[in-house]
């Protein structure tokens, strides 16, 4: 075989996103092989150009391949790595997208050969379409990206998929699995749940006929998660539930508190609003938080495939090594737990 | 004077994006007088030309006016109405944007004199930024506009503002103030305090500078009316605090069953957050609900003068005549709250 084999099993979305940023990288001596439950997905991952060919078997799409990329819902996440286990090659990078860290990595520790690298990864990216039909090959730049190595990843591994996270346009953060889904908890599935949640209590009220034809921006724009993939919001909820709890718990708590302003308060629930519209400004300006530090690697495509051969950083490789030490320097050091527990 | 004036007091994003609209439409004989409290809000929309001339006072800007649109925050709306019903001449129609309309009304019942029409509005449209800087003409254009005539409204003063309502692009929708408040506060004002909500729990946890380099578009998404004008988010909760805790009360409980289903039914998890994608993809493709009956008003601009003087609509009138007396009936016929009282 010419090159190197990098193959995506699951071609939604994030899978078919994939596969268009890293062809539009142009990297030389690289394979995009695809893989789908669905034929229609391959069908449409191949009329996009987002793979170069699609395989119909597990076996023939993991055949050699360097890099496999899980862009699946995380309950299915374990059933793949089952699957896939004994068809990996020896020293094969293994790497996920899945929303929930905490049991895809438990899963990966069970189920892979030491013989395999696994990185976690998460991608803080989305939209309201799904499918490879609204697949983008722009869709991760300049959001975050979870990097997650399980703990017998070795440095080579790390680097093929900090050098993906930089072909796609993404910023790469790294943090520890139970760190990542409590946090994922606060600011994705909770408010997955919220967003349904509202749906649902409005589209479910008898005075729906009457409401719909009123709903404006607002409405849509705060609904919109209610429109994801139902089996991923499902897996999300049960791979996560002490989290999305934890956090629903102290959303409840939180709107009792605004529930108990506007019936006693209204001095303090306007210092309310406004100190939320002065912080959220700050938010969207990143004036409320420390210059990231962003992990340096190359930029030029074509450096892809050395990355998968774990050849490259001299210079880099320093910037990266301090940044693993600091996280498991505060790993050891801190709980995982992402508050004060004043709520829990 | 020549022509007709039509005063925005307010020169916000929805003032201010009033004012391009009915520029844009190039009415003849029609001059646009803008007032603000900011002479900074009267400078910009001189700039950007969304009103013809800036009145530093309110007798001047009221003076002569045909027709006088308030584009403040609900409590503002009050102060105004207080301060203009001396000033206003014989058979003004005076309109106002507000979120909230059962105060709005009963405060132009109390202040205003006989001889001028309030028409209430309320456009369904908004976006992130304020100030009108941020206006633009096409801000209302396919959105609902709810119109909520007062009873001693005059038919020409009605059909002037279905003609405003026209020339903005939005599609109106006649309603009765309570039942406006109690269907807003579903999918706006309930949704403004859990889109706050969700940002100063977050934001205010002591592990925001780790949470906030991972947050993506859902979070952000869902925060967005966190944003808002903290005088006009403060002003929807004082003046329909019924309609928002209400519907507060009822959000927190379906939250609740979802933290059960998460904890035990995963299952039924499952089919919620099925249906709610098939709902939501019919919510958005408008196949739940019947065809809205649209109002039908000239399209043609420069027929905005002549609507002014109330002296149009001759086919047109009829299909406007059935809409007022189904409007009367329901009113008559139903209770105003918007369910079934369960979680009353």
């Amino acid at each position: 075989m010419a090159g190197e084999k990098i193959t995506i099993i699951g071609l939604g979305l994030i899978g078919g996103s994939i596969g268009l940023a890293l062809k539009a990288a142009n990297l030389s001596n690289l394979t995009i092989v695809g893989h789908d439950l669905e034929g229609s997905a391959m069908r449409d991952a191949l009329k996009r150009g987002a793979v170069d060919r699609a395989e119909e078997t597990l076996e023939a799409a993991v055949a050699d391949a360097r890099m496999v990329i899980l862009a699946v819902p995380p309950l299915a996440v374990r059933l793949l790595l089952e699957d896939i286990a004994d068809l990996l090659p020896e020293g094969a990078i293994v790497t996920d997208v899945a929303s929930t860290k905490g049991e895809v990595l438990r899963w990966a520790r069970r189920y892979l050969p030491q013989t395999v690298s696994f990185v976690g990864g998460h991608p803080m990216a989305g939209k309201e379409e799904s499918g490879v039909r609204a697949a983008d090959k722009d869709l991760f730049r300049g959001r975050a990206y979870a990097v997650v190595p399980a703990v017998n990843a070795t440095e080579g591994a790390v680097k093929s998929v900090l050098g993906l996270v930089e072909i796609l346009g993404a910023e790469p953060i790294f943090i520890d699995a139970d760190e990542h889904d409590q946090y994922v908890a606060a600011i994705s599935h909770m408010p997955i749940v919220v967003s349904a949640a509202l749906f649902t209590l409005v589209r479910n009220s008898p005075s729906w006929q009457e409401i719909a034809p009123l709903t404006g921006p607002a409405f849509r724009d705060l609904t919109r998660l209610a429109s994801g993939d139902p089996h991923m919001n499902h897996d999300i909820c049960v791979t996560n539930p002490e989290g999305v709890v934890h956090w629903l718990d102290r959303m409840i708590a939180e709107l009792r508190r605004y529930r108990d302003l506007i019936m006693d308060n209204h001095e303090e629930l306007f210092a309310t609003f406004s100190a939320a519209q002065l912080q959220r400004e700050a938010y969207l300006a990143g004036t409320d938080r420390p210059v990231r530090q962003r992990i340096e690697v190359p930029s030029a495509g074509d450096q892809m495939s050395t990355l998968l051969f774990g050849s490259w950083m001299t210079e880099r490789v320093k910037k990266y090594e301090q940044m693993m030490k600091r996280m498991e320097e505060r790993s050891r050091g801190s709980s995982t737990a992402p508050d004060d527990g004043g709520n829990g």
